[in-house]
């Protein structure tokens, strides 16, 4: 069973300033439960059907109603779980490979659909700015389908974060160099701008090497940001 | 001035059959509308603003007021401008470089980007299964954001299309040869299946190569279809 407190408690993550003062955000779904259990993750809380504990081997589950679950779900239909997590933003100190620096991306759908992407590719880290969207969204949460649970996200001052960089540099520009069949094996840091205003100045001086994507067409103006993102680390991972 | 039948009309394009019994479709919003006003697409009718029609050499606007626009938009926050657009379903007869086949893709923001995508890649052709999303779908007009004008799309028995076919027939499939670098100057035709199945057995007897793109990280078990969509025609179009 759930308390009122708990209810209350669990449906106020769904605002990020109670997650930032919680350091706790709220992850849903068999699926997702599923690759959470598999991670370092701390669950704080777990609430689960009957029928999902009987299923799992996990001991510290409270067992809900559907309906007492309904009443928690971000979901259209909830789901048979639904866990508290701590935050857990992490470092990676020894990185090969491309590490992601995000620049202000605002969409949920973008940052779920690029750390998706970045699981697809073996992108072990991924580095964003403070105003890119909170990764523990529910939205982000939801679209990446676990693989938030693989990549690391990291949030940081990127002027601080770049200046101390030592490998290259390359960012996504609409005037870069075409990196097609450019296959590098150098560990470097790609930057991704925002949706609509593309890399912002004080990033764009960090920038060793400017690429793009070439426009066959020539008529649509750009390139959804998590289409070039995937389509960037296409090119750049092996 | 908009008359009470003009606005159950447009309303009514929001559902599929009517627009199917109709043959038309709305398309809203200044940079749609600018790019429609640029294609070989009939408009049927347009309504717009003062400030609209003031600023665009259109004469056969009817004027309206925002809150007449609000009445008959499917847009949150209505835009200065409307149509009511005959459908176009053209097939091109000689195409170079890459046609796009789908199979069945359910999601209109998916068909949106991919429309997206082509027009990037200068693909001038999609040929559809009869139950892929109806291109014609506000939200699939809203997310190519023009791009639909440029870049021609048919529905057909994939079947029949297929056995036609005369060119090289690509199929992405999980298991698929590597397809990195390998650029082919081939006119082909590469189809892409749906979100959930993949390409049908129907269609799949048709291929005469399976391609896939790598998955280093090797945890998460798929790409979103316009995601993969994108890699592929990135590295088939030149």
């Amino acid at each position: 069973m759930i308390t009122k407190n708990q209810i209350k408690y669990i449906r106020g993550l769904a605002l990020k300033k109670n997650r930032v003062k919680e350091q706790c955000f709220v992850v849903e779904g068999e699926k997702s439960v599923a690759e959470l259990l598999r991670s370092s993750f701390q669950i704080i809380d777990l609430f689960a059907t009957k029928q999902w504990i009987a299923e799992n081997n996990y001991d510290n589950a409270n067992e809900v109603s559907v309906t007492e679950l309904a009443r928690i779900s971000n979901l259209k239909s909830a789901n048979n779980v639904l866990a508290v997590v701590k935050f857990n933003e992490e470092i990676k100190e020894k990185i090969s490979g491309v590490t992601l620096v995000l620049d202000d991306i605002n969409d949920p759908g973008n940052l779920g659909t690029i750390i998706r992407v970045c699981d697809w590719f073996g992108v072990e880290q991924i580095v964003c700015s403070k105003n890119t969207v909170d990764f523990y969204n529910p939205k982000v949460v939801q679209s990446t389908m676990g693989s938030l649970f693989r990549v690391s996200v990291l949030y940081t001052d990127l002027n601080k974060y770049l200046a101390k960089t030592t490998t290259p540099i390359y960012g996504a520009f609409m005037d870069g160099e075409n990196i097609k069949s450019s296959n590098t094996n150098e560990n470097i840091h790609l930057v991704m701008g925002n949706e609509a205003n593309g890399i912002s100045k004080e990033v764009e001086k960090y920038i060793s090497k400017k690429v793009a994507i070439k426009n066959i067409g020539g008529n649509t103006e750009s390139l959804n940001v998590a289409i070039a993102t995937a389509i960037l680390l296409y090119e750049f991972c092996d």
